[in-house]
């Protein structure tokens, strides 16, 4: 599969958890690749030109074809890069990951995102229950260490959203909604993983996203 | 892979275009499989049990495992009876099926959701106009006779939507969003793929459509 003279480049932001999780993929493979930050609210033509549908990253090019959306660029890793398998084999293992990281975008990414900018104080209460309602049904997914089983995988590597930027998001915009309380094992997760060696060798800093979450709640709400 | 003893069974609507597309995807296979018709409205026990978390169909049952979201069923369907691929075997070509099929799901399907139900007219109009740029992008993605080259294949499948279902919905809300002199190759390509004599068998009779919609409109906006 891979060429020696193969070239490999992610166009990204460092407060993107979608960026991030391409990152962990291919440190995972020991993929090398070359990295093109952008910047907020200023994308790069090249960029809109990779990713004209969507213009966001993170765009993902190998040897000049660009892939965009986060999810579809590890399908697109694992099956280029057969080391450390990051789907199982089994087939019905394999639609339940990709099941689960549909649902984490759908449920967790989204919901957080509502619950930061929503129409009005019912919509955010009502998107603060369905996001609590989806980690819930996390928790109880979680059999293993990780999603993965005893290595993390496809699963934990989409549910980087709530490992890490949960957290910042809850404190930047005064919320609770994912506490080692109401989530005891997620929550120990969220630790093991954001403290797997590779995995922290590509989360950001902290204070960087808690700089830009903060950022984005007084832009929105105005300062208090 | 697939043992004489196995049991395949799908939970759907008439009026689902997520559930056709996983029949489809059967037909194409030659998988024999059992229906089990649900209700609107009136979804059964079994089918919440077995997807607890959108409670929606499809619901795809193999040898006693479920699995819910259709294109997550349809990775799986072409992962376990490999004659007749929906999927190409190339990985970039793999992630581009992937990502035109998730962009169906999220620009076509939600954006007529939309364009039918929206919170007043300001959005539906801007619902419309969003709904035809994303038909555009797929008008001009359009290279051969199918999505899928000189078969059809994963994003024609997907696309069943506008296909097929695009016309009764657009008719019952009095609405012009898909039409042959807008998109011309995709107006033709959704008459091959109609006619296909596999998605013929499986596509349900317009009229049944044509009525549910026009009772859903009728329900929500009240009988002119």
């Amino acid at each position: 599969m891979a060429s020696n003279k193969e070239e490999v480049k992610v166009f990204g932001l460092v407060e993107s958890p979608f960026v991030t999780r391409v990152e962990i993929a291919l440190k995972l493979k020991g993929v090398e690749y070359k990295y093109e930050q952008e910047k907020v609210g200023n994308l790069s033509e090249t960029l809109k030109k990779y990713n004209p549908v969507y213009k966001k990253v993170p765009v993902f090019i190998h040897n000049d074809k660009p892939i965009s959306e986060s999810l579809v660029i590890l399908e697109y890793i694992d099956e280029t890069w057969k080391q450390n398998p990051i789907l199982p084999s089994d087939p019905s293992k394999r639609a339940l990951a990709r099941f689960w990281s549909n649902f984490i975008d759908d449920k967790c990414s989204n919901g957080a995102r509502k619950v930061c900018f929503p129409l009005d104080e019912k919509e955010r209460e009502k998107s603060i229950e369905e996001t609590k309602e989806a980690l819930h049904f996390l928790e109880n997914e979680l059999k293993d260490k990780f999603f993965g089983g005893e290595d993390i995988g496809f699963v934990d590597i989409a549910a980087v959203v709530i490992s890490f930027w949960f957290s910042p998001i809850q404190e930047a915009f005064g919320l609770k909604l994912f506490t080692i309380e109401e989530f005891p094992k997620l929550y120990n997760w969220s630790q093991e993983f954001n403290n797997h060696p590779i995995v922290k060798e590509k989360l950001p800093p902290r204070e960087t996203l808690l700089a830009f979450y903060k950022g984005r709640y007084e832009e929105h709400f105005g300062s208090k």
